[in-house]
Formats: structure tokens, C-alpha cells, sequence
């Protein structure tokens, strides 16, 4: 596809974070896995099921707008979740891993927030009042888990820190 | 390097986004090449100046550990750039383009203040006062740019939708 109007742009990264959402829900339950702690399993497996629901808004947008429901290589995404897969490669020491694991998820969730606000804005120029609406809702999600996730590292940064004085 | 520590993983961050904002320094002339605004060629320009104000605080940092200044391939902001990159080959109309490239940026940005976030953090709990200033004045900085970019896609998001009905 080429994008030569505001429209086009829409569904460009439509279709970006669509793809994007698919390799996060791919990756999570290897983040998942690598978590040491019972609270970033947890986390991360409640946001494995909130994505499967964003990807089911993402499905209804394209609905919305008359277009088959396909991504694009999300070039963001898989650079990010790449860092992350470089990390748990690592023989870090349990808290510094989770510290790691939050930090690459933090850089996940941020790329949402722009992506989801760049299209609530675009949908909400172009009229598209129902998909703005389905597009604030994951926003305001995205927001919160980057919320908790900031949470959750307070207290896992100065485990990781205690550990690492130890060591 | 291996991550272990914290320790390592504050080094191991503070090499990537020392890597990422030397992509940025290249991408940005680029970027304000393609913008087809004033106003937006102005930020991209004012953005340089501020990414190479960064990069010496980066190196400030490094010194403050006593570690050489040496980057770490950014996957995560060579994945962002690739995109933004992608768009700039389009053939898309003078305000769409800058909508474009607004959003690429703003998902630059984003990256940015989760890894200026996470070291800052870092730098805290670590006890290392000075090189966390230094981190939260760029903090800062990104805040500010991601606001200034979200002013100028207010204007430019509707040229862009102008223009789009028009043709």
C-alpha cells in the first residue's frame, strides 16, 4: 500500500501496530517464563490476556473502516521484543532479571502509547468517532500497565540492588 | 558484556541508548530534510542540537563510572528510525508526510523517556547522585520534545486531513 493521504497514514499504522500486537502476544509467555517473581508472571500473563482483547479492538477498527484486517511488519516492535530476548539470554541473578524484563516491557508499553495515541488523534480528525473511541480505550490500558509495571519495579530495582551487593 | 548485576544492567542500558542517540544524531537531518514545514524542519533542527547535548552528558556518565563510552547496537531504535525511514519513500501529500514524521518521532521519543526513565531509577538505587541528574535532565528534555511534537501535530494533523478531502 502507499500512503499519500491522511486516511492511508491511518491504516498504515493500523495495520503496524496490528502486527505488533500479534508478536507481543507471541512473546509474552516467554517474559513470562523468565520472570522470577510470582507478581511479574502474574503481570505479564494478565497482559497477555488484555492484549488478545486489543487485538479484538484493532479487528473491529478495520471493520470499521471497510478493510480487511492485516498487518505490516512492525519494525518497532521486533526490535524491541529483540531486546528483551537478548536479556534473557543473560545468566542475570533473579531480582536484576525482572528489573531487566520491566525495563524491555516499559519500552513495549511506550511504543503502545504512541502508536494508540498518534491513532486516537488520527481517527478522531478524520470522524472516525466509534474506532477513536475503541483506540482511547487500549490507550488508557497501555497507560495503566505502564502504571503498574513502574510499580512493581520499585520494589524489584532495590531487591536487584540488595542481591547485587551481596554478590 | 554479561548482565549479572545491576550494575551491569544500569552499563548495559546506558550503552544502548548511547548507540540509539547516535542513530538519532544521523536520522534527524534526514528527517529534517523530508519535513516539509518550517516549523517542524525548526524542531528537527533544535532536536539535533539537544541530541548532542545528550550524547556528551551520556559520555559525562560513563566518565562518572569509570567505564569507556562505548555503545551497544540499539535494536529498539534502529527498529523506530527503519520505520520513519520506510514512510520518507513515500509519496505522501506536503502535511501527511509531516504527520508522518511527526508520529515516527514521537515513538523516538517515547523510547527515550523509558530508557531515560529506567536509568534514572537506576542511578538512584545505585547512589549514583550525580549521574542521576544528569539522566533526569534528559528525561526532561524528551518530555518536552514529545509535548512540542504533540502541539505541532495539532495543526498539522488537520492541514493533513484538509488536504486529503481536497483531493
Amino acid at each position: 500500500m502507499s500512503v499519500e493521504t491522511l486516511d492511508d497514514l491511518f491504516l498504515h499504522e493500523l495495520k503496524d501496530i496490528y502486527d505488533g500486537e500479534k508478536r507481543i502476544l507471541k512473546a509474552l509467555p516467554k517474559m513470562a517464563k523468565a520472570a522470577t517473581t510470582s507478581e511479574l508472571q502474574a503481570a505479564f500473563e494478565e497482559h497477555l490476556a488484555q492484549t488478545e482483547q486489543q487485538i479484538e479492538r484493532l479487528e473491529q477498527v478495520f471493520e470499521l473502516i471497510e478493510k480487511p484486517a492485516r498487518g505490516k511488519k512492525c519494525m518497532g516492535i521486533q526490535g524491541l521484543l529483540e531486546e528483551g530476548a537478548e536479556l534473557m539470554k543473560e545468566d542475570a541473578m533473579p531480582p536484576v532479571m525482572d528489573a531487566g524484563l520491566i525495563a524491555a516491557a516499559q519500552k513495549v508499553e511506550h511504543y503502545e502509547i504512541a502508536s494508540y495515541g498518534t491513532l486516537a488523534t488520527y481517527a478522531k480528525i478524520l470522524g472516525l468517532r466509534e474506532a477513536g473511541e475503541l483506540l482511547k480505550q487500549t490507550l488508557a490500558e497501555e497507560k495503566e500497565t505502564d502504571k503498574l509495571l513502574t510499580r512493581l519495579a520499585s520494589e524489584i530495582n532495590f531487591e536487584a540492588e540488595m542481591a547485587s551487593e551481596e554478590a
